[in-house]
């Protein structure tokens, strides 16, 4: 019963979503080549017989050219960016992206591969005039097999389409994201997206077992293995994996997928300080063991944002920290006696100060929309600086109360939350307006200090458009070389997602 | 108490495996150059100059020229392979794996990178002369952080000594291996390391965060990440998890390391039909989920030789299949409920004919004993073929069937068992005595049939030496052609661990 309760908070904030994207509608960017210190790559124009092979190839039903049907696909989810194509293709099948690419490839036309286009940083958008190569008709599932749970799909698969369907066959996908009623698992995988589940079933690099890839020459690649084990060879798929779409097209996927888990229960709990916090996370995690599945923290500004701007107060009063604690797994009564034992030993030890748990549907839902309406919450806030590290546990909550003194009374507001179990916090600054001053003052300073701590500047986010300047404060040289070098091996001409990723000149 | 038995398992295993090699310390292979259809490359040879500099490098006592010395660098485990390096190198900084790196390509040296020399594959030994680097003295534990449970130490830490070493902070690493005694990490890692822990905590490409690898040319690269979530630009790791050696030179690792279960049970089960097995797996996967920690099978003919060998009987008497099911969690009473309610369920289904279950350490010993002992018993049955390869389930048991029948009285034994939750089946062929028509009888059919059934022929084993000239039965030729481009772009002068994994012309 749970479940469907979880799903409906999730479509929550699903539709949150949708409704802040139609909220913005009306504000319409600048495109991105006024804005940004960009140059377009030396690439050929869009030229009336290249739109004639793609009428030949596609029909005129999938290719759009239409100027105001083109917009969604040229502006992002923020409306930060907006790119100038005049063309939008839509294949159906591997070979059709095949012979796009192969086609601009010769011709040298630049591409921008997009899925739901849901991207943070602006890797799912052109820049310029890229072609887009958008993947929704691209949906079909190919195959599930129930017993060892591999599902093998096209890349336009919607997330939260292909979890529906595994948990007809009580499977899950590992996968769980916001924007999941949007996003496509091809550019999941392209962008090794994180989530809600990650703590639990680790990352895609584990969870994908193969790959279908057309490369900028429109030659196929078929890593498509549906095996736990492979060891044969260089494991290719790992290089279009988090490469954003810059290294290859990713068509299929093949994924394993963990069995739907039968019971969930949640802890909310209020702590007085960050080390406490950190203490109630390890035991957490030594208690609950195999059943843990979700550890969230918010602190007091946070908690304040999202009762000032939606009524929703703390269930248990105020505390200087709040953790979330979900456990899944296949027996209620066991799980529910863990997760009770767990928060009597917090309570005893003194590292938690008072709780709540519960697997009753209504009140799940009651601490889920707590966490998961900040977004809504802090876009009522002012404009918001929104950042997405991940750090070492000892340094997690250090970068949120430096930042806040740093900031002074320059900013509205600085509050910290996010994916403690894995590390990833999610910072937010809100100003009462935007300016390119308090851009400039902010960073790059946040992702220095992010280095310093030995963060990452991108937890799961990362790097497409608006990140690649500050590529070089998380990757050493050798690195970047070694990165451009791959790109010149899959995409010589570089048609495959100009601007994104590696660093630009 | 249970974990202190299982140690003595494995601890059982591993001394068979020691027990083994020095039984055929006394069978001296020929060279490998003149048993296979190999050509040496255009490397140049080593001369005075050359250990001078690696003398001055090092100091005398890390390099080793003495001839009785290198024997054990040149022979692989199974003592198939010989090769004929004349020197080896013990480095003990990145630094000097750099410096020696550096030079041997500036030299046109070819090196053999080597762990604990334990490949199945013969992957860690030299093939003509190439100079063996040896990580054995890079053994540092660099740091261990207890509340994320990231371990980070050199290459050449034996596996065992790192699960000892976190196994004192409540945590394990999750990998494990009958070779755990001798393998090194770096070889684990460069090898992608399967092995008893895969189907609960996944591969190294998930659990595996970070690596420091020196290139062909010397350079270091630094992508020693801590962190669970970092998308920061292209996921360099993953070139150098499996490839063998032959991209670049493993030489620190961070590894995440899961909590250490605090119990652990045993259920040893009959079945009649391989049907039954895989509907008693997928009655196991879901009624014990979250604590499933090792589905291994075994069939009649594989009992029978154990029995036979070294007088292990079936506990619950004769059946053409047998499950060993273990489970591994945070509480002993929930874990046994589970497993007692999944055996009711078995056998009220009739999927399971007989069964037992155990937490009681001997009773576990004495299961794990006839699993882990088999190796000991086939290399009493003659000459042994030992297929290490991955089936999807509908596929796994229908091999061996098919292998029995066409090698027909060919053959003395043809038997079946493995890591079935992950599909991976060791089928095992034993013959009176080894004869080049035999091998060529089974080689590369066998191999054929496994592509035929959409199978890997390398699990976990890995190509190596021995399996190279079946890689194009594996892989497409777009994929090959993409292994060579990323070769050489890593190493443009072939000097890093030539003759494996890719074809040789």
């Amino acid at each position: 019963m749970f479940g469907s309760v979880r799903k409906c908070v999730n479509s929550c904030f699903v539709n949150t979503y949708i409704v802040l994207r139609n909220a913005k509608l009306h504000t319409r960017p600048d495109f991105t080549k006024n804005n940004f210190n960009v140059t377009r790559g030396y690439y050929n124009t869009l030229e009336e017989n290249h739109i004639q092979f793609f009428y030949q190839l596609l029909g005129e039903q999938r290719v759009i050219v239409n100027v105001s049907d083109l917009e969604r696909y040229n502006v992002d989810w923020f409306r930060h960016l907006r790119g100038n194509s005049s063309i939008v293709l839509r294949p159906k099948t591997t070979e059709e992206v095949s012979h796009i690419l192969s086609f601009c490839n010769q011709n040298r036309l630049a591409v921008c591969p997009q899925g739901g286009n849901t991207s943070m940083v602006g890797a799912s958008v052109p820049i310029f005039d890229e072609i887009v190569i958008n993947t929704d008709l691209m949906n079909e599932i190919i195959s599930l097999d129930d017993t060892s749970g591999v599902l093998v799909c096209q890349a336009g698969c919607i997330l939260e389409n292909l979890n529906n369907y595994v948990n007809k066959k009580d499977l899950m996908i590992p996968l769980d994201l916001g924007a999941k009623g949007s996003c496509h698992i091809g550019g999941n995988v392209s962008t090794n997206a994180g989530g809600l589940r990650l703590l639990r079933y680790g990352n895609l690099h584990g969870n994908v077992l193969g790959l279908e890839v057309v490369k900028a020459d429109g030659e196929i690649l078929d890593c498509l293995n549906t095996l736990k084990k492979d060891n044969t060879g260089y494991h290719l798929k790992h290089l279009f994996i988090g490469s954003e779409g810059t290294l290859g097209f990713v068509t299929k996927v093949a994924i394993q997928c963990p069995p739907k888990p039968k019971s969930i229960n949640l802890a909310f709990l209020g702590l007085q300080t960050y080390e406490k916090v950190l203490k109630a996370y390890k035991l957490a995690k030594h208690s609950l063991g195999e059943i843990l599945s979700a550890v969230e923290v918010m602190d007091t500004p946070t908690m304040q944002l999202v009762n000032e701007h939606l009524h929703l107060p703390s269930p248990i009063g105020d505390y200087p920290f709040y953790l979330i604690i979900e456990t899944s797994g296949s027996n209620e009564k066991h799980d529910l006696e863990k997760l009770n034992t767990f928060l009597d030993l917090s309570l005893v030890k003194h590292f938690v100060l008072n709780g709540t748990v519960t697997s009753e549907p209504s009140k799940c839902q009651a601490i889920w929309n707590i966490r998961e309406r900040i977004p809504e919450a802090f876009h009522k806030d002012g404009y918001v600086f929104l950042y997405d590290v991940t750090l070492p546990l000892q340094n997690y909550y250090t970068l949120v109360k430096e930042i806040r003194e740093y900031m002074g009374n320059k900013a509205h507001r600085v509050f910290g939350f996010g994916h403690l179990g894995d590390g990833n916090l999610h910072l937010q600054i809100t100003v009462k307006k935007y300016s390119p001053e308090i851009k400039s003052f902010i960073e790059p300073y946040i992702f220095e200090k992010v280095i310093e701590m030995n963060g990452s500047i991108s937890a799961e986010h990362g790097i497409g458009f608006l990140k690649a300047k500050y590529l070089h404060l998380a990757k050493s040289n050798a690195a970047i070389n070694l990165m451009q070098d791959l790109k010149d091996v899959l995409d010589p001409k570089g048609i495959l997602n100009p601007y994104k990723v590696l660093p630009r000149e």
